[in-house]
């Protein structure tokens, strides 16, 4: 989710829309804050003067800085959950589906990818009850991606010696798209999508 | 690599002997501190006291905490290149050559876990120069395992349709295993190798 995905998108008149668009603010600037210096290397101070505001401010909205993080990771994982979902609907035969929820995973982990980052790399700071709130959102993300894997390997569309592992592997290489993504590099978003596809179809021994 | 693996292995009673058991255990204590607190949020003097010893000695090794964070990708790097090149020089033909190559990386990003989360995430807080020299050894990494792809789909014992959109896949496998992997884990390293070998020879569309 870049920072625009992150904004109210019809800011209105009234206080509650205004106190939205101020969250939202805050949101974008926290992620560019922890994606310069990472989680540790941000004060609450860094952030509230990127949002144009005072640390003061901040704390109406924010308890902490950790506060900030679990909501980015929350609304970010959930973001990515909506997409897998999304995609998973787009199709009904096991190969189509994978195809294309490993489509859409690849692409948004490259467009995205400074959340992407942070919402991966930075899970270790979170307090134990937002990590486990996290996590339950993560693992609903896995959860798509092997129920498609086992509706696969038991249609005898795909050849999966071990479905946890295959799961795990095709997770890693669109999450990894983050970390190695360039905007000024010569791949684009929807060429990697179509090769990670690719990639993923290979990975369950898809049949051609 | 973890801690010890920086560390001098002989360490006999000389003053450079001395001296460099003194330098391990700055690079010892500053991956430690790294992998908790972030490059950003990390402190020569948190790196200091966790050697146990005083900043202004600290500052006898390494100029600056940039300077510790480049030790350390330097020889991570290199040490990733030479396990690379030693796996590849381990098998003649293209698919035992790449099976070997991927059950290295991938073996070495679980048991090295923490060492290899700093000289892939944090990368980007090195100076220019920096930079640039621990790139170049990224790339002879990523020249062993191009040059195997492409022997592989040159003997026509791989099917590649990109080879560097699946060179960049097959590392990308490995790398994130060092974001998921936990010691506490049900997976041990040997048995990720064994399952990265084939999965990475699925990406490569070896022939069984």
């Amino acid at each position: 989710m870049t920072g625009s995905a992150m904004s109210s998108r019809s800011p209105g008149p009234s206080a509650s829309s205004r106190s939205d668009a101020t969250r939202a603010r805050l949101l974008d600037a926290a992620t560019a804050e922890f994606a310069a210096k990472g989680f540790h290397g941000t004060t609450t101070r860094d952030i509230a003067g990127a949002a144009g505001m005072s640390p003061a401010a901040l704390y109406v909205h924010h308890r902490s800085k950790e506060d900030l993080l679990f909501a980015i990771c929350r609304i970010g994982h959930q973001h990515f959950l909506d997409l897998v979902r999304d995609a998973a609907r787009a199709a009904t035969d096991p190969t189509a589906r994978l195809r294309e929820i490993a489509r859409a995973f690849a692409r948004n982990h490259a467009v995205e990818h400074t959340l992407a980052r942070i919402v991966n790399y930075e899970l270790g700071a979170l307090s134990p009850e937002h990590h486990e709130e996290v996590l339950r959102i993560r693992l609903a993300i896995e959860d798509e991606v092997r129920t498609v894997v086992e509706a696969g390997a038991t249609e005898g569309a795909f050849d999966v010696p071990d479905t946890g592992v295959v799961t795990t592997a095709i997770l890693s290489l669109g999450i990894d798209i983050a970390r190695w993504y360039r905007e000024d590099g010569h791949w684009d978003p929807d060429r990697i999508a179509d090769w990670y596809a690719d990639l993923t179809l290979r990975l369950v021994g898809a049949r051609p």
